[in-house]
């Protein structure tokens, strides 16, 4: 039965990959040389991996509404001033902010010891001098939800849930749930504090944070992720007994605080009203200096941009980085460009996102309208050589850039190969280290070869099929 | 002539080899087949590994002279008596006390941003709120050592030399040169502080501790590791320019604290005040829980002598199990052992430690009077099937019994693969995760045989060879 219906799978496959819509649009001989031209500048690419390693170094960490961001914000008008961009512009936005001040989770009996740990982004603060109780832990949120009241009250919630490890980051998507939904549903059933297992899928005892709720500066209750070693040793004085456990957080909030989106173009040529949009978030998160999340997309959009900016002529349509502000902490920046551009996202030809660090990627997916799916197969064939395979019509676009998709604008989501990204996002452990010059420059060739046949081509990605008679097979 | 050395080596090797002093040893068939029993049964320990998870769970870090090293001890001595040593006893003395209260490192100018570090054991405190200063880097401790007094003065020392990685750990004694005089080099050229690079070896942003000097509680001026990952940061930073850091270390210091080593013994029979002596420190740093550096040691230990304790005669030497105290910290368990076991020194047929994590051990070194090389030939042929090769004559011992190797005690070295070692050395990660149970068990397997060889057969290991004319060849 099985094997009929993998068969069954693969038959469908090919005749959808061999039908007419899926063979890959012509391209100029020109346009096709400069996309060349292009991946071979791309291995020597030296501007992107600056642009992160001088980011990474030069501001640091950029928590969303703090003065670092701030500071990033004014460091990337200036270099990408520098660098050369036809126009560089802040688009300023207010958010609500939060930033920890002191955090610290111990073990008080039996044995007294402290464990590795950092506040969730928006957790409440703790009174002064923290909470103590007994832990009641939970293999998963859902045993959490499931559980009376009465095995709660007065606890410190702990959820062992793990994070299952693959290269395309889907188990992010499950594990993510207890670190938005713990705070909420330990305090409503009267826990003092909750603890998560880190979301993350590395062996050493580093905490990840991470933004605990969307809504506002802050949540609803007392909230840390603690390592995976320290999750593993609290379970094993579970398993001996009582365990007792003290959680201070302190917090600094605040209603108003400035981000902002940095944006910078290359004016296009004929079709300069026209743009494609290529971008990456500016904040991280304060633990590390944001090398992989998401220094590591912002080079690779600006060195992928730099190269079309190197070429002797413009092309057609405008090229637009966006460096977007406060993606961390509730894609507010997301949300803001989408205010200040919303009457001209028809003009958004198409749309892309890196925000996964820097592994290769391996795949390619498009959200294009169906007629437009021959220039998606046009532009999978160029990107094959890169060791990128085709891939369906089903593109997420990314965190940022799902609003536009959202709102009909096409994108691409170029899937890295993100096996080792959850090692590192979110921890101290973000480092411009961990970038790949290699791996890294393979995402600039990528990002610089389908921005710049969008840009030039003239194509457009909403294309439908022609009207045809309904119901006809 | 490179080729010709190596020759030569083979061959003279070749000579010793199977020279007549390397002929094993004969044992009794009876022995031999217990030895095979023992190493058997290590493949099942449950002992040894439940004693280091058990240590490092419900006791955690065991800082010398710590109240949780007093608990370590409580915790062994009524372990060990439950697990049926004969005798437990606790062998009490006092040491120099430091503890790090606080420790924070952060760079000022030109870009804010914190550091991960850690005060190095013996660090002096600085002035509250901490010392501000302009950052001097140095490659090694040697450029330190030769700068002029008017390079360092008023500034805070950087010295940023890496760690060799290596399979017998020997990257370790030239990279620790810096840990521990670094403060001295750098007070006594006027210096504010200093800072190093962790004495390690693994890529994450973990600091490494130790201890700085080992002649009492404080040392010579303000110094801490900063994480790899954060030497790589400080030193882009200065190549853009100058850098200002402020270093806020806190400390708490006794003259007079408890520690002590716990000894368990299986009594021999006939050669009952023969002891056979296998050690490991029960102390620990205070990142970490201790897991590899050395509660790992002691649970091989403890293994080891439990797989003999279980078979149905006890050997006829005595078999001593020695947790030393303080170690980390100045090596103040070895030398109160041999203060309080000078006089019975000659009593001491053989020891051994387990210092050095739990990977398993690949090559067996011996330091015996020459005539008893056959024992150590017939020690290390049982072992070869184990993966142990056979090695010289030249053991070190280990940092707690070189005491008594130096005062002519007998030692073996049974040499663990540390490649990954200082990896975890020293840092937060050093936790019960890291102890690969199969690698473990080899460990209690090669403590086993040899223990019991040297407890049983009544063998002298000190053995010389029969008055000979001097000077014929």
């Amino acid at each position: 039965m099985f094997k009929r219906m993998i068969a069954a799978g693969v038959a469908s496959c090919a005749v959808s990959l061999t039908g007419a819509a899926q063979e890959p649009a012509d391209l100029s001989l020109e346009i096709e040389r400069t996309v060349q031209f292009l991946i071979e500048q791309a291995g020597n690419d030296d501007i992107g991996l600056a642009f992160v390693e001088d980011l990474t170094t030069e501001v640091g960490q950029r928590l969303a509404g703090s003065e670092s961001e701030a500071r990033a914000r004014a460091w990337s008008a200036t270099e990408l001033t520098e660098l050369g961009f036809d126009e560089v512009r802040v688009e300023p936005f207010e958010i609500p902010f939060w930033s920890r001040k002191s955090e610290s989770v111990s073990v008080i009996s039996p044995s007294p010891q402290p464990l590795v740990a950092t506040a969730l982004g928006g957790s409440t603060a703790t009174p002064k001098g923290g909470v103590t109780g007994k832990v009641v832990r939970f293999e998963s949120l859902a045993e959490l939800r499931a559980a009376p009241i009465s095995k709660v009250d007065g606890k410190i919630v702990f959820i062992d849930e793990t994070m299952i490890k693959t290269m395309d980051g889907s188990g992010y998507g499950m594990a993510v749930r207890k670190r938005s939904q713990c705070a909420e549903a330990a305090s409503s059933k009267g826990a003092l504090a909750c603890l998560i297992r880190s979301v993350g899928t590395q062996p050493h005892r580093m905490p990840h944070t991470g933004i605990m709720a969307r809504d506002g500066a802050e949540g609803a209750g007392p909230v840390a992720a603690i390592s995976g070693p320290d999750a593993d040793q609290l379970t094993r004085l579970l398993e001996r007994g009582s365990v007792s456990v003290s959680v201070d957080i302190q917090t600094e909030i605040k209603t108003n605080a400035p981000s902002g989106n940095v944006i910078a173009e290359l004016r296009g040529t004929d079709l300069s009203d026209e743009i494609v949009l290529i971008g990456c978030h500016l904040d991280s998160w304060d633990l590390g200096t944001g090398a992989l999340d998401d220094g590591a997309g912002c080079g690779i959009v600006v060195g992928a941009a730099m190269l079309i900016a190197d070429l002797p002529e413009r092309p057609r349509r405008t090229i637009r980085v966006v460096l977007y502000g406060a993606e961390e902490v509730g894609l507010f920046g997301a949300t803001a460009y989408a205010r200040e551009h919303g009457d001209d996202l028809d003009k958004h030809i198409l749309a892309a996102e890196s925000d996964f660090g820097a592994g290769p990627i391996w795949r390619f997916q498009t959200r294009f309208g169906e007629a437009a799916l021959p220039y998606a197969r046009t532009i999978q064939n160029l990107l094959m050589p890169l060791g990128v395979t085709p891939d369906d019509n089903r593109a997420f676009g990314g965190p940022d850039i799902g609003i536009l998709a959202r709102a009909g604008v096409p994108v691409v989501t170029p899937g890295q190969n993100g096996m080792d990204y959850f090692d590192y996002h979110h921890t101290p452990d973000d480092t411009f280290d961990k970038i790949d010059p290699e791996e890294f420059r393979q995402n600039v060739a990528v990002y610089a070869a389908f921005t710049y046949i969008a840009a030039e081509t003239g194509w457009d990605f909403r294309k439908q099929p022609e009207i045809e008679a309904p119901g006809t097979e």
